[in-house]
């Protein structure tokens, strides 16, 4: 069984709360401690959630996953580790967990309620180090799951949604955008591929504007400062500009509607 | 014993200068590398030593924390080693190390003099990779502090300061702004409770604005964009805003005093 | 023997494209997995190349070097393995990796063919996880170079160039401008200090400009916001402004030729 420990969260890397939460790892267990980011927009759950779900498909089994995307801290909000055939997930129950535990096939969730697996006391403001990093620790240490708490059925969900697909169009929304402004959508590798071929022109439509570009197996096969539609690593549509920032020059936005026609 | 060595510094991630103090470690030592931050505002001695005293308490014992903000490199200042009861430190004599080691009780400064623990030659511009990390190296393979160099005794301090505190008022300054805007004081948390209950109006004075808050003991129990005080993950009072950036809002900057009136 | 895989990209922090490398290096091998950087200006195969090859003497016999700055991925581009006496890089054929092969003495280049050291199936948008990783995985592991596939003569070259140096004057050009804003020649140390001694008057001429400074130690033998040239922790001769930044301050670009004339 490998013993990984991976870190998402919105901190930064300017201040010590990351480095913190190592410290308490690094305390408690030798498994080996690897980043996914700690650079997600502050607060925003659903770039989390996302990068969280790209990530996790290729992680060895036995890997626990500490993700801190925690607008709600000291309020009411649950812990939670999250239980997946192959790979566990710890941290808030805000929907942050659930996009990625659903990649991985059927899980369970459990509240995580009690204090042994916890640093005493627990601060108001940062449960990553002082809840979700020990219980990680400990999981990877070979802890029970019966330990943590009880199971949880009502869960805070969060779904990237599912686009509609017809033999004309795909209509979709924007899931994600990364810092190379490419346009990640909710429309499926396999899904747009059955409709359309590579090297066909298709019409995007954005907000108010229609865009001409063409459907392409890669970047490179086209000009630079030319838009493309293209399978993105992530295996989910993306729109591109070769060399450039799609998402500026389109105007788009997380949550946009996006819809495709093919011709 | 736990075999970690840390590194802080204001080199920033996109050279390869902390590669280079890594790729040193990596060939002399099997000991864990964890990043605490190489975000340091460059030349910022008071941030840098804020943020390693705010990691130092989560590590384990025997840690060996290497940092490196170092505007004097190449002058006459001094190569240190820092023994406290616990943890060690290596770094410049610029006081960088120093509100860390505090933190953990009595401590004991060390020049580092000894030719056989750095590498050949020493570079004039980088003691990071050159003195200080095989200095780490070296400690946590188990090399005696005797044979690092002599006691040093008037090595140069640093120190945060200690707000005043009456039944009305609580005075201090600006030890740190973190990258979300948060203003953190130099106002301990066991202090400002002894006079000051959750929940109670306050009246913040920086500069020549006052602003009126409430001290909360979580960030959500207010509105978005309201100021709040609160005891943050490092046990100082700092003022916020929920979700927003408190620094740009009351244009505070570090080292400007700040004056708590209680209602 | 050591067992490192390190990491060098353009694909930043933000997103999860370095997870999901070492998600796959994980998976396959214990090595210790170590960053150079991932904020090489995104297609920038010079900068790359220049971080590779001054990080690289510092790692120890035996390093796997995975880099990745491949704006070609999904062309006809080939993907190779590079032998040195000492240590092996693992990267796209378009020039990267030469510079900090040939800092490291006789090399061979080997083009990647067998599909057995590869994710199955390859992506067409990312290398860096389904082949480059893999392959460095399988190297540190014991993979016989022979396994990897034939022998490429006709690899893609890269080259700083070297410095014209005289009596009176040294002409090259910038390889580099850190993040700090100092500007990299690639006029080498050794080069200079025999026709310059330290504390010499020099002109420089950087485009149409051109700025007195001397030729000093260190920075720190100058006042705040001084011009001075120097030779850096990388042995080339650096410009650099003190705590400010030169490029700027010079309007110096990547590639721009540079003149000094010694008084």
């Amino acid at each position: 069984m490998v013993r990984i420990i991976t870190f998402l969260t919105d901190f930064g890397l300017k201040n010590s709360y990351v480095a913190q939460m190592k410290a308490v790892a690094a305390s408690l267990t030798d498994a080996r401690l690897i980043d996914i980011t700690h650079n997600i927009t502050p607060h925003s759950i659903c770039e989390g959630a996302f990068i969280l779900k790209t990530s996790i498909p290729f992680f060895p089994d036995g890997t626990v996953h500490v993700a801190v995307v925690d607008p709600g801290v000291g309020t009411k909000r649950k812990n939670i580790v999250i239980i997946t055939r192959s790979q566990i997930l710890v941290g808030p129950d805000n929907g942050l967990l659930i996009p990625a535990a659903r990649t991985l096939g059927e899980f369970n969730v459990y509240e995580i309620t009690n204090k042994k697996c916890m640093i005493n006391p627990v601060s108001d403001t940062f449960h990553g180090r002082d809840i979700f990093t020990p219980v990680a620790a400990n999981i990877v240490n070979g802890m029970s799951f019966e330990e943590i708490g009880p199971k949880l059925n009502d869960y805070v969900d969060l779904d990237f949604g599912k686009a509609e697909i017809t033999d004309k169009t795909a209509t979709g929304k924007i899931i994600y955008i990364d810092d190379f402004g490419n346009i990640i959508t909710n429309i499926g590798s396999s899904d747009i591929r059955k409709q359309l071929d590579f090297d066909k022109k298709i019409m995007v439509f954005i907000g108010k504007n229609n865009y001409e570009m063409t459907f392409l197996k890669s970047y490179d096969f086209t000009e630079k400062n030319q838009l493309l539609a293209t399978i993105g690593s992530s295996n989910y549509l993306e729109i591109s500009l070769n060399q450039g920032n799609a998402a500026k020059k389109l105007k788009a936005k997380l949550d946009d509607e996006i819809k495709i026609l093919f011709n």
